[in-house]
């Protein structure tokens, strides 16, 4: 089995925009309402943010449920792991993931500042000043043969378009404007040069986007 | 985590017919095509039968990228192992499924009749005659805490349907009418007294219905 690059339950806003620029500790999305625009995934059952039993089994469960198969890496930028900027502050905070992260497997986080592994329950983290192909080849080595994840934010998943390393990628767009903000496109279109896309509107209102290679 | 008991990519006719009655060794569908009416998964990318690399990664490859994933058992009707009625033959013949069956999971087959166990690569068939809550109560056990597939035909999912024993259920209805052969329902609505329901249609123009409980 090849390995694949794989972007997976991405969203942005109709606006192309997945977060706001004003992000802080405690608005990791900026002016962006994270609730809001993630709405459809936290509606489903097996979103890894749930903590309550219920939610929906329709068709985006399996787009929740998907995350975890067959992933053996993810490759974050710094902003995914935390608020700060410049050389890391040594005040303990272990980042937004908290004591047991969702990722499972060993995380890639680009970072020009050095700082040292840190393993939260089953994930653990690496801080990498590399380029976007030799995070990918790093990520690909831990991954055990199994796929790599590119997890965003907005500026990291631009890098590895740019780069044309993305393999495969579902974006899905909120029924939402946000004017301002992180834009990852101005609309889907502009990558079907590359890949084939399929988009279909599900009954959430989000529209989501599969892209994979021509 | 609970164990569910699933049905995953089962597809019927928009007239809801998933097999013909005249079925044959040459004929495993009867009058019904099988690569015709399972079209929009014969597509993917994931799907079991596939035998070259290729095929699609958008919406319709997650349901046949899912269906080996937290499953740990299935439940069969005789008609899916193969065409034999009565007291089975002495001749040697090891079902429709061949010496690698996509199963990898015990399966259970419902017979009248007795049949030794059967290994074929990584899926063992257990012969059994049983009631639908007997038989469930025997594959939950083999499952290993995993959920259950109801496999199919027609006939054993009406059985489980009409026992209450189904907990998730997606269904693809393909664009073809076929109007006689072994019909699963009048049209999807007449679950939703049980189950929540979702549809939509795909881009291969088979509609797809998932269910679960209310």
């Amino acid at each position: 089995m090849t390995q694949r690059v794989r972007v997976q339950n991405f969203t942005v806003s109709r606006d192309g925009i997945g977060a706001g620029e004003d992000q802080s500790l405690e608005q990791p999305f900026g002016h962006v309402n994270p609730g809001e625009l993630m709405a459809w995934a936290l509606e489903t059952a097996s979103v890894p943010a749930r903590a309550e039993p219920g939610g929906t089994r329709g068709l985006e469960d399996y787009f929740t449920r998907d995350f975890a198969h067959g992933i053996g890496a993810e490759i974050m930028g710094r902003h995914k792991f935390g608020h700060q900027r410049g050389p890391w502050p040594d005040d303990g905070w272990i980042g937004w993931w908290g004591e047991e992260p969702p990722f499972h497997t060993p995380v890639f986080v680009l970072t020009h500042h050095p700082h040292p592994d840190l393993t939260l329950g089953e994930t653990t983290f690496h801080f990498l000043d590399a380029s976007p192909q030799e995070a990918l080849a790093r990520a690909k080595d831990a991954a055990d043969g199994k796929d790599v994840r590119i997890g965003g934010g907005v500026t990291t998943l631009r890098e590895f378009l740019e780069a044309d390393l993305v393999d495969e990628m579902h974006v899905a767009i909120a029924p939402l404007e946000y004017e301002t903000g992180l834009r990852l496109w101005e609309n889907p279109e502009e990558l079907t040069d590359r890949f084939h896309l399929e988009q279909i509107t599900a009954a959430s209102g989000a529209t989501h986007c599969f892209f994979w290679r021509r």
